[in-house]
């Protein structure tokens, strides 16, 4: 049950997670945090946005990056300690997005590992690109 | 229904939202993102975690920043461009979290804003500290 | 599948639907309406309040009088017409609600009911009063 | 992060929120409601039916009101008191609705407001005509 101590962890090792984002999502999402903006949940004032109709949370994106260090690189006992995130493209309803995170640097002595985090969606556009600083389980 | 432009948007300015974190949040989000790491759902072995219990998502926490950003201050219209984040405190269920986001920069020939982003809790203990970078809405 | 057409329909029928309502059913109800006040979703905030804590939103307890009167009297092909509403005590999150509707008046060839609605808490205490209009199926 | 109290409200005063009701909303407004109406949950019997199809539970779209009510006029701190619903059109899974509450009546004695509610799809056919008794905050 506990994920990767930091000396099984290897600068260029990397996991992803991948999800079709949809419709619930974004309404769970909103109803959840509140945000309720209109690009998200008016389809008819989203139509008239530059981005032509709703589209997902940036915040919802992000954070299938945190799906991948928690559950899978380090995993279950990973402290979570900073996020930097550029939301570069949007993400549509029914859009497949993947998150991705490879390890760029680690600190043993004092248990920090980087990870530059990227989402992609199914066209292989990336919609954020980020990094996370995170201590592994001990 | 539009938010600010950046000629309503004076450095200092400030919006904050403030939110119960229930259970149902956080199994909510869990499931939206498929973050279902144990320190999340898991009380028994949350319980023997140094957290002691179960915590939210740290980016569940920080959604309530976009909450924000997207509904109050620029508001409607505004496109969300970069976050950076650290988590510095756990956030317990049934904590009471208030996100405040201060206007520390702008410019207008650019159209960005820069917002200081802080989550505080109930003892007013700082669980996120961060900033924010978006383009109003024209 | 069909619910009852107004000549199984009697003056003093009546039928009920009770549910306790948790916190989930609060917070679910205001992510899906975005009524997001404090009073719901704030417990600092509301236990300030006149309330002395967070309270059921007053639709969320009428719906359940759409349940009665979808659900069992008139029951499946119901088409609600009119619902007037009187939110008398708050409902706290725990508190097991029943909604009674009673029928208190019919006209056969309009094909109309009337339905006194009352919604009560577990301790009696009425928390609305109202009066649905619906046409039973055909 | 207080509403508008009784001398900042006007008679003609007005505020709306939008939403495009998703088939999740209605899922999930169904399942806390206990609302499991055929016509809202069963494509074959709703497709059958006089609507040809699924359509919104009239107290989910009402409940529109209340979140402008709570969130915008009066707002925050606002006590309902009382409210009367003529449902007059269905709601379809993807409409846009938008809610609108317009001060009509205040008694500033008594620190009541009244409010003409009227709930609209994207095509502007009025779907919900109401009333709406407040307490706006003190």
């Amino acid at each position: 049950m506990m994920g990767l101590t930091i000396d099984k962890i290897s600068i260029g090792q990397s996991a992803s997670f991948t999800k079709t984002i949809s419709e619930s999502d974004v309404y769970g999402f909103a109803g959840i945090t509140g945000d309720l903006n209109p690009a998200h949940i008016n389809e008819q004032a989203a139509a008239q946005s530059m981005f032509k109709g709703r589209i997902a949370h940036g915040m919802l994106c992000a954070s299938l990056i945190s799906t991948v260090l928690g559950m899978h690189l380090p995993g279950a006992g990973t402290i979570y300690m900073k996020q930097d995130l550029k939301f570069t493209a949007p993400v549509y309803f029914g859009d497949t997005i993947t998150a991705t995170c490879t390890v760029v640097d680690k600190n043993n002595e004092k248990n920090r590992v980087t990870l530059e985090c990227i989402v992609t969606n199914q066209k292989g556009d990336k919609v954020i690109i980020g990094e996370a600083l995170v201590m592994p389980p001990k």
